[in-house]
């Protein structure tokens, strides 16, 4: 019998908002197509209005029969967060780590889904078929517990995805990132790696997770007198872990406030990713039996996130914590670009109320959970793939990190920057890319997934610069006839009260416009009055006022 | 004759959106008022469709008659840019160096005003007498040259107004801020200094300007092949001149593109403060005659701006210049925080279109203006006031210089953190806080200066986050028939054509609702049914799709 003859590969970054490649990647060969990561993004500041984006899953659908698996690298919403949504058009089967399924299942059990998921829980080192494929399971360090990177051996070759990472020689629990295993592929020959990129711009090496350990103990040691109040990301497990310990070390009992980190927290003790010494947590309730001395409080909210628990407790809404000037609130996070403003008015209010507050650029309250250079270099120099693909990040992040593979030596040629959607095909003449499949992004806003568009945002965004108004008038359809109005309503424009004689123009203006194109004899065209309508004032008001608000003008025939 | 008894001074910041005290501080004694700066502030993201904001001067309105000066410590925007529009209602005399009244004249020609400004010129060391005080000009180094502090002189004691400031050791051009000068009022005694808080929470010293060129000149030398484009701040004239100056002596032209580049170049050279050797200064227009390593270009940007110089350049749409690989594009700025995203998108652009970016992450080639912390305990160890003010900053800012002056031994009950509004009163008896005046922000959108205010703002975030729904009807005002509709149209909700069917149900709904009200057999309350229609609307609405669009009922009448 012949051999068969190899098929091609095909790598798809299927998902990212402005990080390429972030939320989803799709790995195809012939008949099997392995998706890793479902992930959603939070929307920009000209997405007015949208909750949640989540990667256009079309290309999917239209492929149903070929999905072998969902493979996850780990639990955070930018890796995990759109299952939900895709759920209700496909249904792959799930693998992922134990802390990554329970992160899952936590947030499953807040949809109506059409069917069981088909959740399967694996380890770091497992390696699980699919079709002609095979998928193994590669532990790393990174900012939550139990994250992986994959393999995935192909009859083609073998594509390293490198998922989130990091190298943390003292992690806090478990072990350092097994570099080993990415060695022993390197020998053995990879095809392609896929490589994170959002630390690429910055030198050197992350800080393990450890060094935050000995800040916090510096902290406790210093404000002996003070309650002291913890923000940090919820799923960080470790970091959740680092303060009950140094917590119970200084004789403090430690309460947890905030949804998300009271959700995290029982999953991480019940799972096992956490202890807690017996007796040191009590119910935020009742914190009131215990001097501010003796408490630690862990809240979420470390974003500025306006209702966190934090936000509340600043702003004297949060029914049992009331801040004082004997509470110290440590910030232990570093703000994600575009949420400097929001902390800073936490900060401030903070501050204004007399409580002391220590964050990141004051001391090492926080460590990345993402590689810098030093570290992309020492993995693609583990793995020396043939071919290399930066991905999770912005343009300039992927362009740095190709900037470290050509200075180990590597072709340019050999380095493909993709992007949404964008085919790169390998076969045996070697890798380049092919053509696009449909992808993009859907928005979310409220129960809708994918009916808000680019007219309705480019609608919101007129909207909330220069507000609206509405011509409204009544016309006798067989006589023509001006019968009612025109009524003129505005809003988010001028205050009405202060502008009475604007109004009156615009009214005035819209009447004459209205019976002339009435009495100008011919049969009268709506849309052209209503085009007739906007032009003029919309221009007139721009002379009047310098603004441009929305004109909607309403015929209504009788 | 008897000794006249001295009379009260109070201190008040009349201007700030965030940073108390930045854009105005008014100084009273008796019937003399003395008015620092008059500065605006750019809008916060929630005032939405907002251009700029100015200091409320209803305060100085209705004290016209006492209004003895106005005196300006530097040329930057947020401490002159709201002199045209206070210049409707008062016509102080005005007091500047050199420099600042040249920015602020050019600033004048683009407003017509009611009468010709009274702009009286002085220079550092120079004393104007005013009504009962003088105040005295002091140099001090700043992001713009011609900067100043302000000592003014009461019967009631000496007040130092910091203006913003650093010390820099080896300046570009003139001198070190006048240590001296700041020492000698120490020893004759200050009563309150008020002092700058920008960089209050960062240690050490901020870097000379010098610094700037030493990277200068290391780009440079390491980018021979290369056209180099350097953004920064218009205002930034040592800045400016540092890039012409490496520039010639590599033997580069010089071309400069952006509006106020080229306005303020114009009017800092025209007044001496930079000084351009002959034949480097090309016109943008005639690049074409060089190769790219002869070339310099200059240019606005560095924020981000949209439709500014760099902007245009990135996204292709600058008539002269075209970017590629032959090009560096250096960032000699840091990011307003705020402005990383709209930064980050100009350099995703370049690296994407293959151009070579640096930016003050990777080398220095930005410092600050503003004074650290050592500078800042420099100058009050120096001044040593009896009171002190922190002034120019975030809550957070004042009270980091707060912790400087209580560890340079002041009591904390001499320190006060004031606010917009709040009068500090100083009379024999020693300081304290007593009152407020009339005092905030007032909005300007387009020609509108005031008329957009909270409601406005309310609607426009309302309408920007789900959009609007507007129902309108006709009924018969005598025999309360329903003559017309309700038709219902909506804007930034959904897209219409995929939710017809949504559609017709609100129409059906709005039916029932108007039906209902007008078979009631009372007497129909329009305010009543519009009620009716807006609740039942928006209920039906939030629950169906999670999502709150403004409704805005129309009931006409014929």
């Amino acid at each position: 019998m012949p051999k068969k003859e190899k098929g091609k590969l095909r790598i798809i970054p299927l998902g990212g908002l402005n990080e390429i490649g972030k939320n989803m990647t799709v790995i195809e060969y012939e008949n099997d197509m392995l998706i890793i990561d479902c992930g959603l993004g939070f929307p920009d500041e000209d997405m007015l209005g949208v909750d949640l984006v989540i990667p256009d899953i079309s290309y999917l659908e239209a492929n149903k029969e070929k999905i072998k698996g969902l493979f996850l690298t780990h639990g955070h919403e930018d890796h995990i967060g759109a299952i939900p949504y895709i759920l209700r058009d496909i249904n792959p089967p799930i693998y992922g780590t134990r802390l990554t399924l329970g992160v899952l299942k936590n947030k499953l059990t807040e949809h109506i889904l059409p069917y069981e998921p088909q959740l399967n829980c694996v380890e770091a080192g497992d390696t699980v078929k699919v079709g002609e494929c095979s998928v193994e399971f590669i532990h790393v360090n990174h900012s939550i517990a139990d994250a992986c990177a994959l393999a995935i051996t192909t009859p083609r070759g073998i594509v390293v995805h490198s998922g989130d990472f990091k190298l943390d020689i003292t992690p806090i629990d478990g072990e350092m990132m097994n570099l080993t295993r990415f060695g022993e592929l390197g020998k053995k020959g990879v095809l392609m790696l896929m490589c994170e990129s959002t630390n690429a711009e910055r030198a050197g090496i992350t800080p393990s997770e450890r060094t935050v350990g000995k800040s916090l103990e510096y902290i406790f040691n210093t404000n002996k007198d003070k309650r002291i109040v913890i923000a940090t990301f919820s799923s960080n497990v470790h970091r959740v872990q680092q303060i009950i310990d140094v917590s119970a070390k200084h004789g403090r009992k430690v309460a947890v406030t905030g949804r998300s980190m009271l959700n995290i927290l029982g999953a991480a003790v019940e799972l096992g990713y956490m202890t807690v010494p017996k007796g040191v947590l009590v119910d935020i309730n009742d914190i009131k039996r215990f001097k501010p001395e003796e408490l630690t409080l862990i809240t979420t909210g470390s974003q500025g996130e306006p209702m966190s628990a934090l936000y509340r407790m600043a702003f004297s809404e949060h029914s049992q914590v009331t801040l004082s000037r004997s509470d110290l609130v440590v910030l232990s996070s570093s703000p994600i670009p575009g949420n400097e403003k929001l902390i800073g008015r936490i900060i401030n209010e903070l501050t204004k109320n007399g409580v002391s507050v220590l964050h990141d650029s004051v001391v090492e309250v926080h460590v990345s959970g993402h590689a810098c250079r030093e570290e992309l270099k020492l993995l693609q120099a583990l793995v020396r793939p043939k071919y290399f693909m930066p991905i999770h990040g912005e343009y300039r992040h992927l362009a740095a990190n190709r900037e470290l593979a050509l200075s180990l030596g590597m072709k340019e040629s050999d380095i493909f920057i993709s992007d949404i959607g964008k085919v790169l095909e390998i076969d045996k003449n070697g890798a380049k890319f092919a053509g696009t499949v449909p992808a993009g992004r859907v928005l979310v806003d409220g129960y809708g997934v994918g009916d808000v568009g680019n007219i309705v945002l480019r609608d919101r965004k007129h909207l909330s610069q220069d507000g609206l108004i509405v011509v409204v008038a009544t016309l006798d359809s067989s006589s023509g006839l001006l019968l009612s109005g025109p009524d003129v309503v505005s809003r988010g424009f001028v205050y009405v009260r202060e502008s009475e004689e604007l109004m009156e123009e615009i009214r005035q203006l819209a009447y004459e416009a209205i019976s002339r194109s009435l009495e100008s004899g011919r049969r009268v065209d709506r849309m052209e009055m209503k085009n007739t309508l906007k032009d003029e004032l919309s221009k007139y008001l721009y002379a009047k006022t310098k603004r441009k608000p929305m004109v909607l003008p309403i015929i209504m025939n009788m």
